[in-house]
């Protein structure tokens, strides 16, 4: 077969149609004509924190409650009125950091690498809750102080799907997808999503300031999920 | 021809070689086996200031010359010891912006847009000199103000290419090429950097902060170029 590529007659425009049609054939059966979908939202997470309600209770008080400032995309999640000094090795503080609700059983930092440069961290990247190997910092509320020994991380960037989305786009939990953002000036493939799935949850991209900065995201004129699959051609 | 891309004995693996094998013959004489490969540099262009003659004069006084604080990877260009402020219109200001050398014919501001989020200025994205609607800003020196009515811009990703990059990668000026860099937890393609050709230029291209920050460039493993060829396949 492969002595088709080359023939002495074909042209490179004969060579790009065919290998138009191959791939057209070849991927007709995954992304499309699925199931139901669902609007692609992708929203930047600011740097924020979670807290145990241990932690909440040293920082706010006895009997402190984390209260809604903003409900989140995702039903149940809210950004607290609450927010802590995150503070670092050399002194190096960001002053209100937001508390996102409701707690969760390791209190976590999520930052964006430009956060860290200005705290002289050096952030892991980590999905969401794993803490192995990542640096600690302090934290301080109104009622007290928290020394975490771990969990400042940059998240890593993932895709929240419930059951339809993974059906749509034919990935499981913890694949990976790249998420193309089309933006006047600064279009940008973000390569690698971990696809992060649960019954109940809305589909959404959470991206974090630098890349949302990085394709000015507010003037993004298209977005799209796709699945890496390997063509052959030089994009991988 | 097309016949070629569901014969029924052909199963997916099959599928696959052809296509690889079309793909790789389709491309073979273009990026490879040119002429000089020059090492790939990709740099991080912090906010700066170009300033006109007249510009340096009134902020730094009469008969002032920038003064070299370090030379950049281009061969003529240094980042100055001088610095101004950059006042934004709601007097947000970002107190000390280098100023790089040597001076040109109009002042210039290039900011990323965490910058511009700083400063209350809705930065276009505009290859450097081009500032057709474009926001002014105010900058302050030691010896006196300059109130810029335009110039101030977030700088188009773009790579600076002598004549043996523009042979080996086969482009030419004002071309396109994708940027592709990996980097653990955030690999990322910048589609569509605008080349900037030139006699005696170095192949280098530059990244904005936020750009830097959201691929984690110091912690890269690989950055490559890639000519945007399309092959039918669903990257562009």
């Amino acid at each position: 077969m492969t002595q088709l590529a080359s023939p002495p007659s074909y042209g490179r425009s004969d060579v790009e149609r065919v290998v138009r049609d191959v791939l057209v054939r070849h991927f007709a059966s995954s992304a499309n004509a699925r199931t139901k979908r669902n609007p692609l939202v992708v929203n930047i997470s600011a740097r924020h924190v979670h807290l145990s309600p241990e932690h909440l209770e040293v920082l706010f008080g006895k009997g402190a409650q984390l209260e809604v400032q903003k409900e989140l995309y995702q039903d149940g999640f809210f950004a607290a009125t609450q927010t802590v000094a995150v503070v670092g090795p050399r002194r190096k503080m960001l002053p209100e950091v937001r508390v996102l609700g409701p707690c969760r059983g390791a209190s976590q930092v999520e930052l964006a690498f430009t956060d860290g440069i200005a705290l002289g961290i050096e952030l892991p990247v980590r999905c969401s809750g794993d803490h192995h190997d990542t640096p600690g910092c302090i934290l301080v509320g109104p009622k007290g102080v928290v020394e975490l020994t771990s969990g400042v991380i940059r998240a890593e960037r993932h895709v929240h799907m419930g059951p339809d989305d993974l059906a749509y786009y034919g990935v499981k939990d913890q694949d990976r997808m790249h998420l193309r953002i089309e933006s006047p000036g600064c279009t940008t493939v973000f390569e690698e999503l971990l696809v992060r799935a649960g019954k109940g949850i809305k589909l959404e991209v959470h991206l974090d300031t630098d890349e949302g900065n990085a394709v000015n995201l507010v003037k993004a004129t298209r977005v799209e999920l796709v699945k890496p699959e390997r063509c052959g051609c030089k994009h991988k």
